[in-house]
């Protein structure tokens, strides 16, 4: 929010009364990235108990997703990201495998999973080559949720796919799980402080853009204006 | 069946005792095309009430989803194929809308759904072009169903697709669903006897195989062997 005032259309069902104990930089989180990672990444991919599930993407959304997949128990939860710093809050949100790119990810998942592949695969970057990753990483049976926003068409391998029963799902976020997360938030179940990771007062607005943009050298995932 | 005696590993999964009243002619029918147009494109698929159903290529499994589609009532079933002669079938299985590639079936389909687009769409050709309108042929919140068997990756455009909310899955049938459909037969929900064409004695399997291999011009759906 950058206005004083603002008008909510629809105000009913997108705006939601806050218990005194949530923070507000608890709740503006549930505004958005933990909605979407538990809606279109973790209940579109089914996440299920005894499931080894991969994040391929340890932005705020996939780290989001890594933390609400919890929820359901999987036996595994593997992370993949180019950047070291964001596989180290990936393990701390609970992932107790991380991965760069360059390990041969496929192999990697093999050796986990008895040879199949993982149960559930979320896509958290939004491009071609990281979706085509996800899906060679699936089981037969296995389901791939795209959580990305993505610019470019990928490459779907169906001549290797058709004979795997893949569920491919895609999705943009509805919010109708903010109530939920916000009683799991109130219950302790949820942790989504280490999501933040720079605070500027709103005069200082420049200088927070900037370093959300260079996220690499900065180390942030989700940064806070307050008044 | 080409073999006087046959080996059958895991019979008890995978042999059905045939009730009287099922004639061979239609029990063979359940032993592959019409589970998987039921199991991997109507029951993945997840055809409902009141859904338009959109299925591309009106073979014989196409017309098999066709047939099964039915029993879930949707309002709309549309078969597209390149063959008038596979149209005039699909309307006899029950679709009640039939358009051929080149006449633009996604103005077709919006024209028939307000705009939206199908609920579900089954792909039973196995071509990436087939594919790719499948998949532009889906509403917001739609199911694309491969049923089709690919040689060649298609094109997944996810710069559209991301947003849409779309469920894409293939699969290989089971046949866990051949003692229900054997039911069905009995209960005459579905009648299976227009998808076989032409009947052969088996001495006469060279040109069996003949008239299979040119649907075109012999018009053949399922061309049966007999003793």
């Amino acid at each position: 929010m950058q206005a004083e005032y603002a008008r909510i259309p629809f105000a009913d069902l997108s705006t939601h009364r806050l218990p005194q104990q949530v923070s507000s930089e608890q709740a503006v989180l549930l505004a958005d990235i933990l909605p979407t990672a538990y809606e279109v990444g973790v209940l579109n991919g089914g996440v299920r108990p005894g499931d080894t599930v991969v994040v391929v993407g340890a932005g705020p959304i996939g780290l989001a997703a890594i933390l609400t997949a919890k929820l359901f128990s999987p036996a595994h939860i593997v992370a993949v990201d180019k950047a070291e710093s964001r596989l180290q809050a990936a393990k701390n949100l609970g992932a107790d495998v991380t991965l760069t790119p360059d390990r041969v990810p496929l192999g990697a998942i093999r050796a986990l999973t008895g040879g199949l592949g993982a149960d559930v695969v979320m896509e958290a970057v939004g491009l071609p080559q990281t979706f085509e990753l996800c899906a060679s990483l699936a089981r037969p049976g296995g389901r791939v949720a795209n959580i990305g926003v993505h610019g470019k068409p990928a490459t779907l391998h169906l001549e290797e796919l058709w004979i795997r029963n893949l569920t491919i799902t895609t999705g943009l976020v509805d919010t109708y799980s903010t109530p939920a997360l916000l009683d799991m938030l109130l219950a302790g179940q949820i942790d989504v402080s280490t999501l933040v990771t720079h605070r500027f007062p709103l005069d200082d607005i420049m200088h927070a853009y900037d370093v959300f943009a260079d996220p690499a050298r900065t180390g942030a995932l989700k940064v806070l204006l307050t008044r």
